[in-house]
């Protein structure tokens, strides 16, 4: 656990917030849990309000809709990621080279996913279930994170650090698939956060590095 | 397309079957389809019987109830994929090398996985939402396949074919990990199947292979 993520809370927020803020955080993280075990089709509002300990009325306060619910679990969880990787970037040393923030970008992501799991998982399993319209704000967040990492991988080109045989972007998308399906399947129980940032930076670097 | 799925149909039997097999086989695609688009909660009898163009209780005749035709959706995709790179395997020649080997299993379990989509997906996004009792035979399936791959690292590793500093179990679950989500993004109509084999082969050499 980093010191950057040690701080925070599983809500990613820094600071202690107002009850109304804390009492919207968590419907969210019970509607992670639901969403993420459920799946879309069968999330009920009224087992996301058993797991948050609240009233389901009470939910409408905070989000119009089922739906509107549900968007804002896939959109919070891919904004939060996005933020912290985006955040650990920008503290990087001047001079820091493009692999090297590749494989920061590669230790930020899997803290910060494994933190936030039930947000990750429930992103990962309802990708291809959850509709268009719920979709459509998580979807564009998603598309912002690619964005970020095709610019990282575009630097490192840039300055020789890849493979020249390498197709970028498909690489690209296997190391984030690798990353993302982490969630399901480690066990702190058997292999430490450290080990398992450390095996996918050595695979990103020997996949992808010029040697 | 590979000779040996190519001359396959979805269902990657190879020759034709007897028309309550025919039948069974189409109940199966069509709950994987569902299962994977609906998930495990939502995946309802009505619309499995819709997709494959039968009433709801002709499902009856060949399974005896939702929980068991999911099981099946459930076993059925691990247990191809795992008798085709099994195949493969088998197939080889005599004395190819266990790098070789691990590269050859990469290319036949994607070919395979994006062969029976359907089942990939279904099987991918309800990992953790499918009940237990439900998973049992799935889950025995996918620690055997697990195994296949484990034996087929540890050849590598006595060849001396793997850098000495890995973690081959994390590499492993990395790696099948990339290639399971490939299902959720691949697009043929941007990179043939083709060009994603032979970038997860070097990501999977240049990742784990001694250099």
């Amino acid at each position: 656990m980093t010191e950057q993520t040690g701080t925070r809370g599983r809500s990613g927020a820094a600071r202690p917030l107002p009850k109304s803020h804390r009492t919207r955080e968590r419907i969210l993280d019970a509607a992670a849990r639901v969403l993420s075990s459920k799946g879309y089709a069968g999330t009920r509002l009224q087992d996301v309000a058993a797991e948050a300990g609240l009233q389901a009325p009470a939910i409408y306060y905070y989000f119009g809709s089922r739906d509107e619910l549900i968007a804002e679990v896939m959109f919070v969880g891919a904004h939060r990621v996005r933020g912290h990787v985006s955040d650990v970037l920008a503290a990087l040393p001047a001079g820091t080279g493009p692999m090297e923030r590749i494989l920061a970008a590669v230790e930020a992501h899997l803290r910060y996913e494994l933190l936030i799991s039930d947000y990750t998982t429930a992103s990962v399993r309802n990708a291809g279930q959850v509709p268009d319209e719920v979709r459509e704000r998580s979807a564009a967040e998603e598309a912002a994170y690619s964005h970020m990492w095709r610019d990282l991988f575009e630097a490192a080109r840039e300055a020789g650090d890849l493979r020249p045989d390498i197709d970028a972007n498909l690489a690209r998308f296997l190391i984030l698939g690798a990353m993302n399906w982490a969630a399901e399947w480690w066990d702190p129980s058997h292999r430490t956060l450290d080990d398992l940032v450390a095996a996918t930076q050595q695979l990103v670097l020997g996949g992808i590095g010029r040697h």
